[in-house]
């Protein structure tokens, strides 16, 4: 997986665009709007927080979500419905993950009626909107976090053929319609029927005649606005493959899944800090062999962090989000310090917690107590103070010199200490100094 | 959630089990078997692996299955259809795991030829099987590890009655049926339909008798056995509405939802084993209030291990995964050494892994280095030593004495750590000595 664009408004998770050139023209003739209906109350999660305000990795699942939208150039404004009680929240996530191109519009106490005030922010006739009437307009759950362009644009672009258009899945289970008595009425050929999943899309005009047209008991019962766009335009839309990861946080067991989809997509890139002379080299060559083993991509910037700067910063830039700084023969945290202080002007870290292993090949058992008690403390203070800034610091000694067999074993067992703090990335263990 | 029963053969997530006294007199009229076909090749996970073989927390998947069931006494014999390629991994894990009860058969190469070779294999003409014609047949997936004795009891006895019963969930997606053009034909209303899960169950006689009857499309193609039964026998399946849990590992993401399923039931119950002095015990009753406040069940015993053994014993037979062993002023690992002693000879760690953590509440400032090391050194040799039974052994310093304040936040973030260690069950800093 290559990075995407770098310095991209909005960044998404590290991964491809849509950027073919059929797809570029596709993309350059819409001009298209989202809504996305985020009033649910979430009661089958079983949790008193509505899913779309649940915490992965500490940031509501939301704002993964608009992450997502924001990404994508050809979507002008998103226009996001919530709670008049979840206002102020909503306005503070905006602010605290800086996301771009967002209105708000009150829920109403449907989803369909949620997506109708949406829409109608949208309208050339709304009195005091400052949001123009889109061509296209893309409707998407806010518990559907890892949607893609690439999806996106096959709805839209098919949506502006044929008025609607959305993302479908084969079914996972068998569906069955029970009698009135509770027992098998008849199931149905599953290889006839599909999930009907989010994103969808339509013409605006389409989808906003029909919410105009319909029934009370469609705003209220109903949940399928291509049945609308079929029921009141006759539009038959479009029906697009998806891939599995249109999902929809829906249980408890989806937001683990999501926090462990996430920690994985952010974990693939690592980037090792050098800073090692010529003759010693070797040691710290060893440790990104092993690195390599367990991690997809890894990175080497060799040199003091003076001269290997540039690199670093482009590497930030791509949306790296874990950090091994080598330190051989030394208990100081000056290279660290400096990577620390990069990685503070950045902002990288507002989306996602940024890992930092600062390792230290090192005699330490020659090393007076006191001193070592000093670096200790030292790493614990520094680590507490970038936790602030959502940057993960922990330290790792490894014994050097010692024997050939004993140093490899050693080097195994820090790769894959390094592997599970960047896996995980737990706060918990911040500050801590382990050993291989 | 109060633990199972003590020493139940099967040991099962820890979790109430059925035991009210209707349910006991449904149960004691039932000899059932279950019948799990685990042919499947899982490529819609996208991984090599068969799903039923991936491991969660190092175990396979199909494990926890069988360890589902076998918890339940009323099922006499579980039979598991498995690929020929297969049958040798699958006798592994039946000996790693002890688990009982359970015969093998040779899948088919679709799902209902493998249930179908399941249900031969308890046929009263079968050739050369041990096995006896039960009354009534539960049919159940590999890859739902979560199903409980309830939802099998109430469709086993709905099966007794009815002649089929299966378990059903509400839909979570609309269900649409497309057009040969792929454009919307018609949404099906969500409310009047439902997903068809497992468990199910049967009558034997029925089920069996629609096997026979069934052509060779239906066992090619088919996948809903509830449409047999109707379909053959006529007889109309009750249907039985399930939790959540019942869920089917399809995609990667099930796995890793199912990994943090796991992890948090087992995590539920800690054990403190309290070895301190009278008047130092107070900051061992800090510690044991800061992790109530993380964790929800956590049972002290109190005094040196060769006193609380009893307690001990007790503790671990009800299935008990984390022990947290508190040693104040002293750097010394006897009583830790004492408590791995039990949990070996306890086989607790056969199915899942063990945490213990070693808390040492230490003046570590003022003991001297060499002396440090030599502890830091034995915790990773004894860590490396359990690792091989499936204990994860870490050790946690904890200064003091200290003033009040920065004792309460070392207690705090000791609490943190402890917690997380627990929920994460990491083998990556097993030997390793946290500071808080």
């Amino acid at each position: 997986m290559e990075p995407g664009p770098a310095g991209a408004a909005g960044p998404a998770e590290p991964g491809p665009s849509v950027r073919g050139a059929g797809r570029a023209a596709a993309a350059s003739s819409l001009a298209a709007a989202a809504v996305l209906p985020a009033g649910g109350s979430g009661e089958r999660m079983g949790v008193p927080t509505p899913k779309q305000f649940c915490r992965v990795l500490e940031r509501p699942l939301i704002s993964y979500t608009l992450q997502a939208l924001e990404r994508v150039c050809w979507i002008k404004d998103i226009v996001v419905s919530v709670t008049r009680e979840n206002m102020e929240a909503m306005k503070d996530i905006i602010q605290k993950y800086q996301h771009k191109r967002i209105s708000l519009v009150e829920a109403g106490v449907t989803r369909h009626r949620s997506i109708f005030n949406g829409l109608k922010a949208l309208a050339e006739d709304h009195p005091d909107s400052k949001l123009s009437k889109p061509e296209v307009v893309i409707i998407h759950d806010a518990v559907r976090p890892f949607v893609e362009e690439d999806i996106l644009l096959k709805v839209a672009t098919a949506a502006k053929e044929h008025g609607a258009a959305g993302a479908i899945r084969p079914l996972v289970s068998t569906v069955i319609s029970p009698s009135a008595d509770g027992c098998l009425d008849h199931s149905l050929e599953r290889a006839r029927h599909r999930a009907s999943e989010m994103p969808q899309a339509f013409l605006y005009d389409v989808i906003y005649a029909a919410y105009q047209q319909c029934s009370d008991y469609d705003l209220e019962f109903g949940t399928e606005c291509l049945q609308l766009a079929l029921k009141y335009c006759h539009v038959k839309a479009k029906l697009v493959e998806g891939s599995p990861d249109l999902w929809k946080v829906t249980y408890k067991r989806d937001l683990y899944a999501a926090e462990s989809i996430i920690k994985e997509r952010i974990s693939q890139h690592i980037c090792i800090v050098m800073d090692t002379k010529e003759d010693e080299e070797h040691v710290g060559r060893h440790l990104e062999e092993m690195l390599k083993n367990e991690l997809n991509h890894v990175k080497v910037t060799s040199g003091p962090l003076c001269q290997a700067g540039r690199d670093l910063q482009q590497i930030i830039l791509e949306q790296c989000y874990s950090f091994v700084c080598v330190n051989v023969m030394t208990s100081e945290f000056e290279e660290t310090k400096k990577l620390l202080n990069m990685l503070k002007e950045s902002h990288l870290s507002i989306l996602y917690p940024v890992v930092v292993i600062s390792v230290h090949f090192l005699d330490y058992k020659s090393v007076h107590f006191d001193h070592k008690m000093e670096n200790l403390m030292q790493i614990r203070e520094l680590a507490k103070e970038v936790k602030e800034r959502n940057i993960l610091l922990c330290g790792l000694l490894i014994y050097y010199p010692q024997d050939e067999q004993k140093l490899q074993d050693s080097l195994r067992q820090g790769a894959t200490v390094i592997t599970t703090l960047i896996k995980e990335r737990n706060s918990a263990f911040i500050g801590q100094l382990l050993v291989a």
